[in-house]
C-alpha cells in the first residue's frame, strides 16, 4: 500500500495510491497520518480503492507522515561513498541528526542557504518507524517498520565539515529534507536490501546504487541506533547514500547552484524532482 | 513569571509559581503550554495568583513545555570546560543535537544506559524559543526567547567520543535531558550572562560557574544556530557547561553510577535533584 499526503503546504489531505499510480482521496476515512495514528494504515487495507475519488491534476506531495518527531541519519553506509568522501569505512554505524524543520515535500524547491558554498545531494532509503525501538534485536527490527520513503539528504559540505566536527550543522538547513512522495508499506517493498536507486542532476546520472551494498543493512541500522536513542513511532531513519555525490566527482567536486534540477528515485518508492533555488529569506519556511 | 507543568508523566497540569515558590494551578485558565500555545504566557500575566488553588504536597515537575520540537546543544562554550575536555576553544560555536526522546522532568531518575561506561553530568542554561529564528541578528536574539530553563545535559562520554566522530550518539539516551522545574520568563532573568550555576554529586560540589564566562553568549548562540537550522517556537537550545564535569576530574575521571544523586541549579531557575539508577529496560520510557 502506498500512502501520500497531497495538497498545499499545511493543508495536505491523505491519499492512497492505486496500482496505476493514481492518488485517491481517503480524507473522508482517515483525517491524517501522524505518529499517533500510524495504526490506521492497517485499517486502510480494507478500502475499496475503486470507490474513492481520484485526486485531480498533479497535486503537490507533502511529507507522507505529519509530525515526524526525530530525523536520524546513518552516514557513510556504502563503502564506495566512504571512499569518495575520503573517510574510512566505519567499524560500526555512524549517525547524526537532521533538524525536523528541514523536512519538505518530495518535489518542493531545495534552497541554497545563505553563505553556502558546497550544497550537495544524497539519495537515501528512509524508514518510518512504526513501533517504539529500544534495544531492538536485528531479527526483530523489521517488525518495527511502518513503511519506507525516498529521501534526498541534502547536505552543505562546508557547513558539515569545515566549521567544526559535528555534521548536524550542514544537514538541517531549511528544505534539506525532501521526503516522499509516498509512504510504502513493507509488504510492497519485500527485501529492503535489493532496491536500485539513482539521482540525476540536470539530466545527468550522478548517483547509481543498490541497497544491497550497504555496509550496515537496515536491520542493523535500526538495532544499532536503538541502543543509543529510542526511536518512536513516526521517527524517520535514513540509511546512507551510494557513491556519486557532488563532493566525490572527479577531477573536481561539483555542487548545486540555483537553476539546477534534481531527479531521484528508489525502486518501488517513486521519484522526486526538485528545483534548486537561490537563497531568499522571504521564501523560507519551516 | 515562573511556569511549571506538574503531576504524573503524561498527565501534567499547568501551574504558576508564586513569589514564595508555591505552585498554583492554572489548568482552569490554560490547558497546557506547547509550541502552539506559548503566547498564552503573556495572557497569564494578568492572573491574580492569590485567587488560585495551591498545588498540594510535593508534585513531580514535568518538562515545563510540552511537545518540544528540537533540542539543540552548543558544546564547549566555556573556555575552562574546553580545557578539561582536552579540546581546543572553538573559533565559532559548535553544536549538536539531543534526541527529544531524552527529555524528562527536573527530578526524574537518570538511568545509566546499557553498556555505558562513562556517564557524566553537565549543568546548562537552556533557552525556550518563543518566535521563529531564521538568520536572526544578535541584537534581536533575545526578542525571540520565551523563557529560560535549567537543564542537565547528561552525556555518555564513551558513546559520545569513542564510537566515531558524532557526539549525538552519547547525548540522547533516555533520561539524558532533565529540564525544569520551571520555565522562567526573560523579565525575571534580566541579563542571561550573569547567572551563577552549580552541580553537586552525592553532596560534593563538582561544577561551579557563571554564565558570564561563556565564550559565545546566549545571543550569539541563538544567532549562530539560526544561520544553519531554523529554530521554531518551543525548540530548546542549551548553551554549554562550565568546568567540573566527571571526565575532567583529577587525578582520574569520575563517572556516575547507580545510587548516586545529582543536585544542580542556576540562579533564578530553581534546582533539580536526580537519582541515578541502573539500566532497567522495563523502566525505560520516552
Amino acid at each position: 500500500m502506498k500512502l501520500c499526503r497531497y495538497g498545499p503546504v499545511g493543508a495536505e489531505k491523505l491519499g492512497l495510491v492505486d496500482a496505476d499510480g493514481v492518488s485517491r482521496d481517503v480524507s473522508g476515512i482517515v483525517d491524517d497520518i501522524t505518529p499517533a495514528t500510524l495504526d490506521v494504515i492497517e485499517r486502510l487495507r480494507a478500502t475499496d480503492l475503486a470507490s474513492l475519488r481520484e485526486v485531480e491534476g498533479e497535486p503537490r506531495f507533502g511529507v507522507p507522515v505529519a509530525g515526524i518527531g526525530k530525523f536520524i541519519a546513518v552516514g557513510l553506509n556504502y563503502a564506495d561513498h566512504a571512499a569518495e568522501a575520503n573517510l574510512p569505512v566505519p567499524p560500526e554505524p555512524i549517525f547524526f541528526t537532521k533538524a525536523i524543520s528541514c523536512l519538505v515535500g518530495a518535489n518542493d524547491d531545495v534552497m541554497i542557504p545563505k553563505g553556502a558554498l558546497k550544497t550537495d545531494w544524497e539519495v537515501e532509503l528512509g524508514v518510518i518507524i512504526g513501533k517504539t525501538c529500544r534495544y531492538v534485536e536485528q531479527a526483530d527490527a523489521l517488525d518495527h517498520v511502518a513503511g519506507y520513503v525516498l529521501v534526498n539528504d541534502v547536505s552543505e559540505r562546508a557547513f558539515q565539515k569545515e566549521l567544526g566536527s559535528q555534521w548536524d550543522k550542514g544537514k538541517g538547513c531549511d528544505t534539506f529534507g525532501p521526503t516522499g512522495p509516498w509512504l510504502v508499506t513493507p509488504d510492497e517493498i519485500g527485501d529492503p536490501q535489493a532496491l536500485e536507486m539513482f539521482l540525476d542532476v540536470n539530466g545527468q546520472r550522478m548517483q547509481i546504487g543498490n541497497t544491497k551494498t550497504m555496509i550496515f543493512p537496515v536491520v542493523e541500522c535500526i538495532a544499532y541506533v536503538s541502543r543509543f536513542i529510542t526511536l518512536l513511532p513516526g521517527d524517520l531513519l535514513i540509511t546512507g547514500t551510494p557513491p556519486g555525490v557532488g563532493e566525490g566527482q572527479k577531477p573536481n567536486p561539483v555542487f548545486l547552484k540555483a537553476g539546477d534540477t534534481m531527479r531521484l528515485g528508489i525502486d518501488k518508492l517513486g521519484e522526486q524532482r526538485q528545483r534548486v533555488v537561490a537563497f531568499d529569506l522571504s521564501a523560507s519556511r519551516a
